[in-house]
């Protein structure tokens, strides 16, 4: 095997004088002198050991004719930590094979099963820093091309959920999902309320936005501090059942987020990791219970009704092989869920919906995922959980839970409308019609596209407000969507971009019937 | 499509504070601050125009907390000369779009096969290094696991070879490669001075080691330069008739480099890329006649004999696309060509060959392949090119062409034997036999693996004699081969190696006849 061979070279054979190098991507890259590198027969994507005071640990090669000097070593500044470096220290370095994790890699695009072993090797050195960007990207590949079986897909999962902390509770724990791709699904903020209210334990970890103007941890924290340690976390639901806080705060299944790293910049989802991504997190919080939204239509993740049932036995075979009970929500994704997209305008348009002042589709959509799960828990009968959850939003009670859980993690419980609305951005745009017609099309990329560019969701007070949605009538001058921004710049840049793409569509005739609310199958 | 939408923020947003950032290896970032990339919405992997004085160039982000400031732009070393900045200068940035070439890395991951546009353009775009490794690794995994057809091959040959230079001869050229991976195969050293004293024009271009005690490159160094402009290897060669000049010097294909350091650290060589990494280099110097040595034995890149049929008929094929003739030789590389291995001591081997008195293997193998340029080029009759070619080499003719060309390229054309004698490094050590019988086997891999290490090829000095070859009776206490190094401390990794591999069998009873010269079939 050619690979056992490469970088095999001796064992410790250089001392040299370390130097932070601190830039936040590439893998565990350390940064060696060219003379250095050609000296000791080193390439770039080699791998050495480095040894300092504290212990060692391997790294991949990069090299440089400048940044560092001859004799000098180039070190990330999580290594200068591990290994209780300072600038100026030395370090001896020697060449270490590469990992056996690369040949699984490899074994995989050649369309081979792999073993739980090779999986969680391949797990544990994406997690450790030991495969590269390279590395990383070609596997990602080889599950797009080759996918995996259920049993491949089950070690991946476990292995991810195995590569960081995990969460426990004494409780049974109900859970909810959401596939994504929908802008404006502050569904969450319904759910874990109603659900805890309900006096079930509903433990929600949730993400920041990627592609989205707002994800469920950047709208929470307009209410509250999402940043809680697994003791705060467990704290919080032990005292109101519930909680809504960013999973990124815990180590929860790093593996998949360094592997969504490289997902995002190739725009791929590969089955078996959205499979392990999303089941690998409930189970480093042991859920047992969990729905799983699969919005669906134009450009949602999931192309139509079939894949989205395809997908759907796919995550309830899943669960069931991690000792989970999953059901999954086919939804109607097509259009923004609700009316605001922007943490502070959804934080609003969720508060005002837990007092009984929201949207439809917003109000359809939440209390029947929280029924699923009120059923699921036996505090509502066989086909009564929607309306089950209707009362308890109707009664305030979701209202008062989710004050609870606001003071729990650290808010302020007496938050009231005026208290958001003074977030939200001074610079406003309205968006108008400029004809008669139908709105018979929203695009979900388009509109979140100019969100962001307003500034959301790093600007809390910016997004947008769509007025209207589709099927409604509108005429000529009408104000279809407004765009606030928190800095002149940005509204200026969401305007330019309203101009190039057509985010809402009027036409003359309604052509299809869009529904005024989400439709929802159960799988 | 979810990607036109990605990045379409605005126009210039910034100005930010330059600083150089200098490292060699990771497509072309630059490096900003979290709080900056964040108040941007930019995330690692976006893309970005910068604008400075001379023009503007695109980018990918890498961020840092620590590394630049905020306000302040990390930019790579060859960015600041092409857009006139100094440290201390400002440029405004603005985000911009994937490149499309993403999509049809893509579509090939999908199994699409991809038009002529599709693949200049993720070419252009590789030379232009607008493509991040993540984006090479998935198109080097695509063309791995589905492949190309010849339509497609001849695409991206000639997309490969317009991405540089372009050198021109008026007259016929001829020219060999061997796909490589046998260690000690000097051939080249002996082939263009045999080729070009019969009167035929013999341009080679050769590549420096990579995983390999010694490239053609590094051989022909001990004699001559071998770093030349375009304008220089076209003097030395009407001159001479040959040349044996570095390819890296001139800017040949540099796109196949640039997915070179991409396979290197995935130890893969996806088919189409190993047709139109020879074939674009062979056209950059506008080849009329090739020869095509496909070693194949264990450890060599091609498996057996029906692999290297068919990938012989895959080069003949791409050839006749290209206006090219193209012949193969299957040649025997089950272990090292000749006794020598590293730089200096494989030009010794090469030099005291074209005096006379060179290993049998090495005469056959090289006489063998000028033969059959001999045969294209009319000055041999058929069948009659490998007598020539000896008869050539025995005549002296050869070593005086050797010498006209050493001069052309600036080096010393009466050197001698003792010259490079000099060369070799002091630090040496005897490998013996442990017990009587026949050397069984050579790996190829390992004997490859001790002369780096020993310090082949940065140290010219460094590498290994062969004393015995597979077949050879041996008496325990016989020397099977000498380690030779530049300093110290690479000798002793490179023995300490040698006692954990066992790079020499030697085994009872001859169990396969192992031939003493190559056997060579042309194709």
């Amino acid at each position: 095997m050619l690979t056992i061979l490469i970088s095999a070279y001796a064992e410790k054979i250089d001392m040299l004088i370390v130097k932070t190098f601190d830039v936040d991507f590439g893998g565990e890259e350390i940064v060696l002198n060219n003379v250095d590198a050609k000296e000791l027969g080193l390439r770039t994507q080699d791998r050495i050991k480095i040894t300092g005071r504290k212990g060692s640990t391997i790294a991949i090669i990069n090299t440089t004719n400048t940044f560092v000097r001859p004799g000098q070593i180039g070190i990330f500044k999580r290594i200068m930590n591990e290994l209780g470096l300072k600038d100026g220290n030395k370090v001896s370095i020697s060449p270490v094979e590469k990992p056996e994790s690369v040949e699984y890699i490899r074994k995989k695009l050649d369309g081979t099963k792999l073993t739980k072993e090779e999986i969680y090797s391949i797990i544990n050195d994406t997690t450790k820093k030991n495969l590269s960007l390279i590395d990383l990207s070609a596997f990602v590949s080889a599950l797009y091309v080759r996918g995996m079986d259920m049993d491949e897909v089950e070690h991946l999962t476990k292995a991810m959920a195995e590569s960081g902390e995990i969460i426990s509770f004494s409780e049974t724990t109900y859970d909810k999902h959401s596939l994504g791709g929908v802008p404006g699904d502050k569904t969450s903020l319904l759910v874990v309320p109603i659900v805890a209210s309900a006096g079930l334990m509903i433990p929600k970890t949730s993400s920041r936005a990627i592609t989205d103007p707002a994800g469920t941890a950047d709208r929470m924290e307009v209410f509250a501090p999402v940043s809680h340690s697994i003791k705060d976390i467990v704290k919080i639901v032990k005292k109101t059942n519930g909680c809504i806080v960013w999973g990124g705060a815990v180590d929860l299944a790093p593996a998949d987020d360094a592997l969504i790293q490289v997902e995002y910049p190739l725009s791929i989802d590969p089955r078996p990791l959205l499979l392990a991504s999303v089941m690998s997190k409930k189970r480093a919080v042991t859920s047992n219970f969990v729905v799983i939204d699969i919005p669906i239509g134009k450009e949602t993740k999931v192309p139509n009704y079939d894949s989205a049932r395809r997908l759907a036995r796919e995550f309830i075979d899943l669960g069931e092989r991690l000792g989970m009970t999953v059901e999954c929500a086919i939804t109607y994704g097509a259009q923004p869920v609700g009316n605001a997209m922007g943490p502070a305008l959804e934080a609003l348009e969720a508060l005002r919906t837990l007092k009984g002042k929201g949207p439809n589709s917003l109000i359809e959509k939440a209390t029947s995922i929280a029924g699923i799960l009120l059923e699921a828990g036996k505090v509502a009968g066989r086909d009564e959980g929607t309306d089950v959850a209707k009362k308890i939003l109707k009664s305030g009670k979701a209202l008062k839970k989710f004050r609870e859980i606001i003071k729990a993690q650290g808010g302020n419980p007496n938050i009231k409308e005026k208290d958001i609305e003074k977030l939200i951005g001074e610079f406003q745009a309205d968006i108008k019609a400029s004809r008669d017609g139908y709105i018979t099309r929203i695009s979900n990329h388009a509109i979140a596209k100019i969100a962001k560019t307003a500034g959301a969701p790093h600007d809390k007070g910016a997004g947008i407000i769509l007025h209207l949605k589709g099927g409604n009538p509108v005429k000529k001058g009408d104000t279809i969507f407004t765009i606030y921004a928190e800095k002149e710049y940005k509204l200026k840049n969401a305007l330019a971009l309203s101009r190039k793409y057509e985010p809402v569509k009027v036409e003359g005739m309604l052509l299809e019937e869009i529904p005024e609310h989400p439709f929802i199958e159960r799988q």
